[in-house]
Order: C-alpha cells, then structure tokens, then sequence
C-alpha cells in the first residue's frame, strides 16, 4: 500500500462568486479539490477567516503553506495585492505576494498595463492561470481566458506584456436579461452552446466585424421575423458577441504583429469549447491551455517565491 | 380680433413610453400639442380608446381626423400596421394606413427592410419622422434618429432606401444600471452631456473603432484609476458608444457609396446637441432635422392618403 502523498501546497483559487481550493504535492500534482459559493461577494463583515475554515474543512490542521490568487485580492477582498505594471514576469509574481494579517494566506498580486490610447486596464487571477499555462517551448504566446470579462494576452519568454479585457459575458447576461433582446427568448443559453447552427450563425455575424451595436438587434428582429427559435435567442446572442470579440482582438494583436502561432485557451470545458468552435471559424488556429491552470500557476509562483518547503 | 384657426388634423406620436398629441392647420402648421405618459406599456387590457380620451382632453369634440404612428401600431399595440419594404415611399406610406377597429384613429406603418447578411430590421415611427424632416432639395440624405434604437436611415428622391438599428441608447442604460460599469458612476448621464470633456474623452475613444466590448471597460479602469470622476462616467460611456456607433454608421454609408453632404440629426434638443458634437468630432458636417418632424410627417402622410378634408 502507497503511504498518501504529503501535501506541499494549499492553493485558492478565490473569486467574486466562488472559491476553489487544491492539495498539492511537491511535485505540483493537485491531489484533490475542494469548493464553495464563498466568493468575496458573499462574504459579510470581513469575515474571510471563517470563510477560509469553511472551504478548507477536513484540511484545516494541514501544516502546508496556503497561497491564493483571483479577488480575494483586491480592495473589496480580504488583503489588497497591489497591482504589477506589464511588462510583468508570470512565475515571477511571487517576488510581491501580499500577506493576510493574521499570515493566514499569501496573496498574488494582479496585473495592470495602459492600451495604446493610455487607457488602463487591469486583472486578477487570470495572471496566474496564464502561469499556469505556460509551457516551457513558448517563445511568444497569444491566450484568450473566457469569462466574466474576457482577457486576451499577450506573453513573451514567460512575461506578460500587454492584455485587453473584453466585457462578452457581462454583456451577454446583461443584454439577456434585462434588454429587449430577452424578452425573445424562452430560456438562458443552452449549456451545450457553442455546439448547435444558431451559436456557430452567430459567430459568422460577429466576425463580420464593426457594428456590433447593430449586430446584436438581430437576435430582436430575426425572432420576429421568425427566422430564430425563441429557444436559440440566446445561443445566437452568444455567438455574435464571441464573434465580434475574436475579430476586434485579433485586430488588436495585429496592430502589434503578433499573430503566429495558435491561440491557447485557458478556462472550463463549456466555454473553452464555445471559444476553439469560434476560433475554428474565423480559420484560426485554437488549442486548450492545461485544465486547472490557475493551481499549477500557484504552484510555480509559490516554488519561485520559496514559499514551498 | 383674429378667427382661432380650424383644425384640419390631430396627429399623434404614440410610443412605448411616452403620447404626444399635435393639432394641425390646414397649412401645416402645429396649432397646440398636449402629451401624456401614456405610452403602449402603460396601458392594461387593451383600453386605447379610454387612453386617447385622456391625451385629448378638450379636443376629443374636434371632428377632425387623426392620425397615429409609432408604436400604436405594433403587434403590442392598439392595431397591427404591417411593416411596409424598403425602398419605401415615404410620403406615400398613406396608402396603407391601418384602421383601429372603431375607427378612431388611421395608424402609419413601420418599415422593414434587411441588410447584407440578409438579417431583417425594422423601424416604427422613425418612418413618419423622416417623412417630416425631408426638405424638398433633398436628392439624397443620410439622416440619424438618435434614441433607445438608434435609426440610420438612407433616403433618395423621398424613399426610404434602407436603415440600420445601433441599440446605443439600451446600452448605455443597461450598462450604467445592471452592468459592473455602473458601480463607479455616482449619478446617470447628466442632462448637459454632450457639453463636457468626459464626453468629447469617450467619443473620441469610441471613433477609434472596433472593440467597442472593450472601449467600454474603461468607465471601470479609468475610475479606479481616479483619472474620471464618478460624476464623469455616465457622459464618458455615452460618448464612447455614441462613438462607436458614427463610426460602424459610417462604414455601413460608405460600403453603399452614400458619402456626400451633412449628415441630418432628427430628434430632441438635448440628443441632437450630442450627436452634432460627436459627429463635429468624427469630422462629419450635421444639421438638425426639423422640430415636431413627427407632426410634419403625419400631416404630409395624411394630406397624400386624402385624410385631410
């Protein structure tokens, strides 16, 4: 029998609604995974501590140092991590951890750049799932990280130059829920988008490029005139923004010559499949990043700051 | 002591939100108006008639004929009025007035039309405005009418050749009231935007083009940043998707050859007044449409139909 292996890492992956926790061991393998809706939005009074024994449970009286990155980090979360300016080295990160006061957590700081009209923009936690991504034959890698607010990266020889965040999901629920554009459609979009015509017709609007203002009132016309199932509204609606994302960044990374190689997306299956579905469409080139790229980036962040013993 | 001058029409702007009622001389000429917030979403179990007694008040007795556009005429409103095709004769949609079923009011039709990836559009109420805003030298226009739904309308030798919907105004409020870019705005956009810096800032970001999904991020980073003051975010979101719409607007003319002469900004006081700056901005000549073109729409509409006695 295998005595169990010890564990070298607790990471926190922390985020506005939700909180997952991972075992490590010294050879950065998550050996298993814990969660909870206690995402910073939930958490009344500053209470994190508690929040932090609810989520760690049985692993509460585990002596392993504890890192945690996304949110939980920021001004509304337990210990504001200042931010890192780009050009910003990935695993490197750990050089400024932020400490919690009572030395419960260390805490990745986020990262910030300005685009080209000096506009700033700034994330948290998606640096360190690109960490995580990172594979050690990348010279020069573009990655989109889907979600909430989408970010498009761009990282060279391990550091992060420059990103762009994109508001599709936001938007998306937005729009959905309280436009005109809802009141076409009988339900949320499938969880299987992204794999039926009305996302992929979508996507071909989208990509179309510029007016996606206009664009988008299809999803009130098109169901009007009967052309688009009440049921495929907010698919089709899905689509159109991914598509319009994917052209306005490829733009973006265009204006900055970077456009070889395929783009790595990072994030859960659903979405991931939605973007390489996309992608595929625009005719370029998409692979999956790592799953669980946010613990592995905690691990290497963690090793390079000494913090595993 | 002069005759009061007879009424030779009751026109009626009846929208969603909003009624607004025009008595009309022989010449043309708008007598008096009244307006109410009788809007179709404000009317239950299909009481219209109880709802025009209202708006009229005093001139219910006045044996005029009246006439009505705009949302009146939708599939939620008082009668269905079917959408007329583009190219559509502006003047002449009198010939397809429809009829409430007591007879109590003639309803202009919206118009419909669809655009180069074959996606339907449709306008109501817009249709009757352009009608009164035309001036008789126009050969050819591209007329703007700013609102919820934006309309960018074609027009050549008095027919309405095609249109284009930009949902700028829903955006702007779903974003200020349910979105993330919201929360840093301490009030909405006030009444004299379109006046201010933080205005003039967000047009000139939203001209610079695609990626209007991540133009708009930048009512969150500039104000976390502190470089706009949360009073400022309203007017700066405004801009920055009244930007971006002038200029997808302007590709959309530009792919159908339709460049030459001002642009013609329909609508009220205060909107006309931004789209004029931000089209000033975009180097684009404007003028403003005709007041109360609603009114003039419905009386040149109801004089071709042989409403008026």
């Amino acid at each position: 029998m295998n005595e169990p292996r010890r564990t070298a890492l607790i990471a926190i992956d922390w985020g506005t609604t939700s909180a997952r926790a991972y075992r490590i061991d010294a050879a950065g393998e998550v050996l298993t995974a814990r969660s909870a809706p206690l995402g910073i939005q939930a958490i009344r009074d500053g209470r994190f501590a508690d929040a932090l024994d609810a989520l760690l449970g049985e692993w509460r009286a585990d002596p392993a140092p504890r890192i945690a990155c996304g949110m939980i980090g920021s001004r509304q979360g337990w210990i504001e991590a200042p931010y890192v300016d780009c050009p910003a080295d990935l695993a490197g990160l750990g050089r400024t951890l932020a400490r919690t006061p009572g030395g419960e957590l260390a805490v990745v700081p986020g990262a910030r750049c300005r685009d080209a009209a000096g506009v700033p923009d700034v994330l948290r936690g998606e640096e360190t799932q690109l960490a995580g991504a990172l594979l050690p034959e990348d010279e020069r890698l573009l990655a989109v990280l889907p979600g909430t607010h989408c970010k498009w990266a761009r990282v060279e020889r391990g550091r992060l130059l420059e990103f762009a965040t994109f508001m599709t999901g936001e938007l998306f629920a937005v729009l959905l829920e309280h436009s005109i554009l809802g009141r076409m459609s009988d339900r949320p979009a499938a969880p299987t988008a992204g794999e039926g015509p009305a996302f992929a017709r979508g996507v071909s609007r989208g990509l179309a490029g510029d007016g996606v203002t206009h664009a988008i009132f299809g999803a009130r016309t098109l169901a009007l005139a009967g052309e688009l199932a009440p049921a495929d509204v907010g698919d089709w609606l899905s689509g159109v923004l991914i598509g319009h994302e994917i052209h306005a960044a490829r733009a973006w990374a265009a204006t900055r010559d970077h456009t070889t190689g395929p783009i790595r997306v990072i994030g859960g299956d659903a979405i991931v499949r939605r973007y390489v579905g996309a992608l595929g469409q625009a005719g370029v080139a998409a692979e999956r990043g790592a799953a669980d790229a946010a613990a592995r980036g905690m691990f290497r962040i963690a090793q390079r700051a000494g913090l595993i013993h």
